[in-house]
């Protein structure tokens, strides 16, 4: 089965809001084993509501219209459905009857274009709205389903959820279950090149990647009509992936790279402390922004200037003098000296230029030193990251959580 | 002029991601005088997204297109355009080098795949990326304009607002200006109360209001013949807001606010440093963002356990013994403690309960300390934030920021 999103309002296109209703509708399509093609949103405009209605219903199977149901004028989703299927509106006694008792109870004066609210297309099926004056409408004939959604998540995902998911479920013959691998420390094109016999064969399930800022997502989706089968069929393709890819997959689903590194550290029972100097705190951001990281997450010190860097790590004048504050060597002192200071069981340290300014020849613009210090050993990694200020920073942040990782994992 | 936004993708389709790039082309857009009258998501299909190019061809001026540009076999964006408008696909020599020389820097093997980028439609436009491998494309014949960029926002922004605004900017016959006054301090629907009279009677110029994590941007916008009427226009509305608003419009247009700080340290001479607990290092890294920091950042230190807050700022045991590590005392000699052991003439200290656990009755949830030790004087302010964890701390560091900002221009 093929179904198409459409949402109806202006706001939409004047990009005042998000067309976040699209993105869980389409959630929940795939969920149900039914394929979205298209997502369509279309003004508060009569004709081009129903041309969009046309589009639609000539290649699917399903529409679901979120907006355009409320009192007003330019409120017109309803119209332009009727008057494509040659419907016509109703008046609906309970919804007219609920609407006045409605403003009754909220103690105000009701408006003459609020009855509109009341009429709805012939032989629909209502769907109750509790949490708004909208009741929704959904049509079922001729072998195509049409559902008519209140545009506010508040009310949509609600009434969605209790009168329609079940409605199509039934309806679905077909179950499609996703999981996803992430990956960290590989590009894209790089795995691509490694499973392209994987790509090159897919057909159930598919695999599929997604470049996500310094790292990638593999999703592996399986179709079929039982959960344990789908289980089944994504476990064979993921091994395959997994023998391939092996220490790149730090995780699945939902995990966070820094979720992960975070219950590496409380499993092993171990406290880290980071010392930071390009990132300026971005690490021990994302390492803190773990709910319950306070078991493993010590303190951090971040040295701007050089003199911090002798002050609160220890690093020595001759090293900076010598090699400079963007050196193996600094790098080194300063995963140390945060050790030390902090008495951790893990020191990580990071010293880069992340430009714009500040790069010369030898030490230019993305060159970044990662020390670590962690159970009697220091090792440093020499990085040069691409592009703008913020990607060198975030990448780094997450090349320094993916070394922690590693090690994490190599000495447990 | 009307313009569709097309947004190619199968993730969207299956609600993985939401299409904030269709929202941030469409803001634009009005920015610019440009309709959009529809937004299209389509598949990773060869076949669909011709099709929706085609029907966006018959309706628009103006296609532009997110996505689809990558290397792998389902990025098919150019190809489909191609198809659509016959033209050939042909090797672009400073693409292919470039594309070479990334791989070379980042010492990693190109993948075949990878040389697609480099091919590009005959008689095009090359938008440069700054920050992806893969070129963005325009192509301006027969009356209709075609912009294609890469999907990740990160490329997408900084290559629309390099290369693509000022030339559709030139395109658009009705001269739009804008000015946006961003505010931080007080609510969206406070803004609205002040503003009543304001918003009810506008029309040229229109005032919008956009609230974004933790501000709100009000844009005016005056629609005239000549750039110095509409300027003359905006100021007029401008000064009745300003009037109302002062302090809490802290920038104009593209400033942010630890922008505007850093501005302020700098003009002054003035050196900061930060203690944080609650944010993890989200203030200093929002400080450091902005180039050139160094002038006046010096460093930071996190302290997330008691211990550290003794041991690196001197925090009195029996204050945190009788107080508590969130609590006002604490947060005041956190404040002067970085600010002494940095020797930096601003010290401010952030301690607050993040959530989600930890919260008690008398100390809740979003419950924050912020103290600021500057010139000769510290004092504190007690914050109730809401939302989730990563809410609150994002809002703790923009009202931090906030803090500075008032004390620095009251003090200078």
């Amino acid at each position: 089965m093929k179904c198409e999103i459409i949402a109806v309002g202006t706001e939409l296109l004047l990009g005042c809001i998000l067309n976040t209703n699209a993105q869980y509708l389409s959630e929940k399509m795939a969920e149900l084993g039914i394929d979205v093609h298209f997502q369509t949103v279309v003004g508060d405009n009569l004709e081009r509501v129903k041309g969009a209605l046309k589009a639609g219903l000539q290649r699917a199977d399903i529409i679901i219209t979120s907006g355009g149901l409320g009192p007003t004028d330019d409120d017109l989703t309803k119209e332009a459905v009727s008057e494509a299927l040659g419907l016509k509106l109703l008046p609906h006694e309970p919804s007219l009857t609920k609407l006045k008792e409605f403003f009754k109870k909220i103690n105000r004066p009701m408006d003459e274009c609020n009855l509109k609210q009341g009429y709805l297309p012939e032989d629909c099926i209502i769907l109750n709205n509790n949490n708004g004056t909208a009741p929704g409408v959904m049509l079922d004939k001729d072998n195509k389903i049409i559902v008519l959604l209140p545009g506010p998540p508040k009310e949509l995902i609600p009434m969605f959820e209790d009168s329609v998911y079940e409605y199509l479920r039934k309806k679905s013959n077909s179950l499609l279950k996703s999981r996803t691998l992430r990956i960290v420390g590989i590009g894209e094109s790089n795995i691509q090149g490694i499973l392209k016999d994987v790509f090159d064969s897919q057909t159930n399930p598919t695999i599929a990647p997604y470049a996500k800022s310094g790292e990638v997502h593999l999703r592996i989706t399986a179709k079929s009509s039982s959960l344990e089968e789908a289980d089944r069929l994504i476990e064979g393709l993921e091994k395959t992936v997994r023998e391939r890819l092996e220490g790149n997959i730090y995780g699945t689903d939902y995990e966070t790279l820094e979720g992960v590194v975070n219950k590496l550290l409380t499993e092993g029972g171990l406290t880290i402390s980071c010392a930071e100097s390009c990132t300026g705190g971005l690490l021990s951001q994302r390492l803190t922004s773990v709910p319950g990281a306070s078991k493993c997450f010590m303190n951090s010190i971040i040295t701007y200037s050089n003199e911090s860097k002798e002050e609160f790590l220890g690093v020595k004048h001759s090293t900076l003098e010598k090699h400079g504050a963007v050196s193996e060597e600094t790098a080194l002192e300063m995963a140390e000296g945060i050790r030390r200071v902090s008495g951790t069981d893990v020191g990580i340290s990071i010293t880069g230029i992340a430009g714009p300014d500040g790069g010369t020849e030898e030490k230019p613009v993305g060159l970044v030193y990662i020390g670590i210090s962690c159970m009697g050993a220091t090792e440093v990694h020499k990085c040069l990251f691409t592009g703008g200020r913020d990607k060198i920073r975030y990448n780094t942040s997450t090349k320094a959580l993916d070394i922690i990782r590693r090690i994490l994992l190599k000495k447990m």
